[in-house]
């Protein structure tokens, strides 16, 4: 039984369903950030990143930081790339628009390399960029939250190997770290984004950060300082080289009580094999896409390759919009959320399914879900008249 | 009876002991950030951060952004003051520098008016100073935390508007609001910028700002565009807008428990009048300045116009140190904090007292690191043969 208050279970790809003990350890008694305690809290959170990202390369640095995920962007614009430099974005959907303009506010040209709604740049698309200009980076978001559709890092990172080698590859993993295969030495890749309320099932309000030994010696031989304060490497490197010796440091106030929150569900996750993860993540994907299949709908993310799994975004039937299906799906106490691309947004729902609503054996919040969807979507058709 | 598990109290100038009902209300089940239910939760929380500061001024604008209180600093320095103008940094401490640093870092120009340690610049300095280049701001700490100095905001903010009415008068008030006092309409303030895990009673992790209709009106004049993404008020000031005004809105995702636990601690401090909580504040800082004097030691703010309220930076006697000190403090149930003004930080020691451990009567923590500090003190002169 959760200790939770009664309340609809919320399945839209993030926040996510919190897990007890993660709740409640941030009813941790006060603490001086820099006394022992907690400079051990946090010097094992960031330890345990490393884990999340099967990295062991000390020369790879972890970070967590208080802000959103948003603020990731900031870090890479402001810190990894120079003002007239040029960066690579591959468009698959909402977030890589608003990284492009962050990385252009910073000073940098931002090309976007755009595919169809639904689907992804091919790999040859991306050799034939890589090789037509210098880009001092290159962006992919691992899962586009606003479509669903998931990028090959692990291939994109191969071609950048294979064709520019110095290109930093950058993940914006906000909706696939913790979920999605990501190993983050072996596939060699420079830096991943993310934030603490999506499969890593923290509240939100941390943007968490890996950087690799080429991101950071790109970062110490940059001609100019920093574009940016509070996102500044400068500022936060010594800081997390600290904490993570047990090393008291100051440069802003951690959030105490959300670093015991991530300490509390990276422990657990890292307590059983990443793969583990990543495989009943797969498993309960297979079983939300069967099921959506079987009741006629098409996703957004249009080949099985391409497909998320940690979220499903659907097409709704001709004649229905969000409004018409999110309330159906509330009285039967289940949230997902409305599409949120904006050229299709009226046309499509997103349906969460990370974290502990899939890994903890005593939930059942992905049938309950599948059934309410079921009842919902025919409830709204025959409303309709469809 | 608090709930929380037994641990020495917390008495450095933030963070500070929290409220069970503040730590409680962050267990709050998941929520969708843009369901009614939480834009609610938002929505009134803007409202109470204006009773914060006793602003009624439809033309001010509240936020609340997660990151700590230095991202107060970034959205002043990319927003509100262009590359090459200039700004007037008023310095009292440690926090002025990283200010000046930030400021800098976005292309203004600042010039630091300073004041010998434990001093701040006069009125007289600060008139002339404005006389003689035009600025686009002025920053005043308004107590700063490594010295506990305490500036006259009140009388800054009329020389300013006397000498040079379109200068924003931009306030870090990180330890100063919510136990001194603030009339941001009254005393025609620009910026106050601050964060949550001081004398607000929260845990660390919100930026909290409030924008006076002329800083809103100088970053819509803005030629250039803001310099950061982040901390983009053009990114950030429809999301409050639209929050307050109960409509969900979209830029990064908000940290919704601790924007519970913000929700909380302003309305259990606004259901009283500030007034009440500034003499409250007063009087406990009264009776520590008072035992400080009794122990023949000299406080790091020499006059007394110019202490703060919220916290005592003491000296301590010739030949000990805040490792002589500390560690007897903490053995008897206090934790206070080392220096932190990087000149003299080994000379002496900082108590912070307010939030809870000074507004709840059922609490007697400043009668306990008074009696604390007396016997460390002692104990420690006397390891030292002084």
């Amino acid at each position: 039984m959760s200790s939770q208050a009664p309340h609809p279970t919320l399945l839209i790809p993030g926040p996510i369903e919190f897990d007890d003990a993660v709740l409640q350890s941030m009813a941790h008694y006060a603490e001086s950030h820099v006394a022992p305690g907690f400079v051990k809290t946090f010097g094992e959170t960031l330890s345990l990143v490393r884990k999340l990202f099967q990295s062991t390369n000390p020369a790879a640095q972890p970070f967590v930081i208080s802000g959103s995920g948003t603020l990731g962007w900031d870090i890479v614009a402001s810190n990894l790339i120079e003002k007239g430099e040029n960066a690579l974005v591959l468009h698959t959907g909402y977030f890589a628009d608003s990284f492009a303009t962050c990385l252009e506010t910073y000073g940098a040209n931002a090309t976007q390399l755009k595919a169809p709604i639904g689907e992804r740049p091919s790999f040859e698309e991306i050799e034939q960029a890589l090789k037509e200009k210098p880009y001092k980076l290159i962006t992919i978001t691992h899962v586009d939250t606003s479509t669903g559709v998931l990028s090959d890092i692990r291939r994109v990172a191969e071609v950048v190997r294979r064709v520019s080698p110095e290109t930093l590859v950058v993940v914006d993993g906000v909706c696939s770290v913790g979920c999605e295969e990501i190993a983050f030495d072996e596939w060699d890749i420079d830096v991943v984004l993310t934030a603490s309320q999506k499969a890593i099932g923290c509240p939100p309000g941390l943007s968490i950060l890996m950087l690799s030994g080429r991101a950071i010696d790109t970062f110490k031989s940059r001609k100019t300082p920093p574009s940016s304060y509070y996102s500044s490497v400068a500022n936060w490197l010594p800081i997390m080289q600290n904490y993570e010796n047990f090393k008291p440091s100051y440069f802003a106030t951690p959030p105490t009580q959300l670093v015991h929150a991530l300490h509390t569900t990276l422990s657990q996750i890292t307590a059983r094999p990443m793969a583990e993860r990543f495989a009943i993540h797969a498993q309960a994907s297979e079983r939300v896409k069967t099921a959506v299949a079987e009741l006629g709908l098409e996703q957004v993310a249009s080949k099985r390759e391409n497909q998320a799994h940690a979220m499903t975004a659907i097409w709704l039937p001709e004649g229905l919009a969000p409004p018409d299906v999110l309330p159906g799906l509330l009285k039967r106490g289940v949230i997902f959320a409305a599409g949120l691309h904006k050229q299709v947004a009226t046309k499509y729902i997103r349906f969460g399914h990370m974290g502990v609503s899939v890994t903890d054996p005593n939930r059942t919040d992905i049938d309950k879900a599948i059934a309410a969807l079921k009842e919902a979507l025919s409830e709204a058709k025959q409303a309709k008249g469809i």
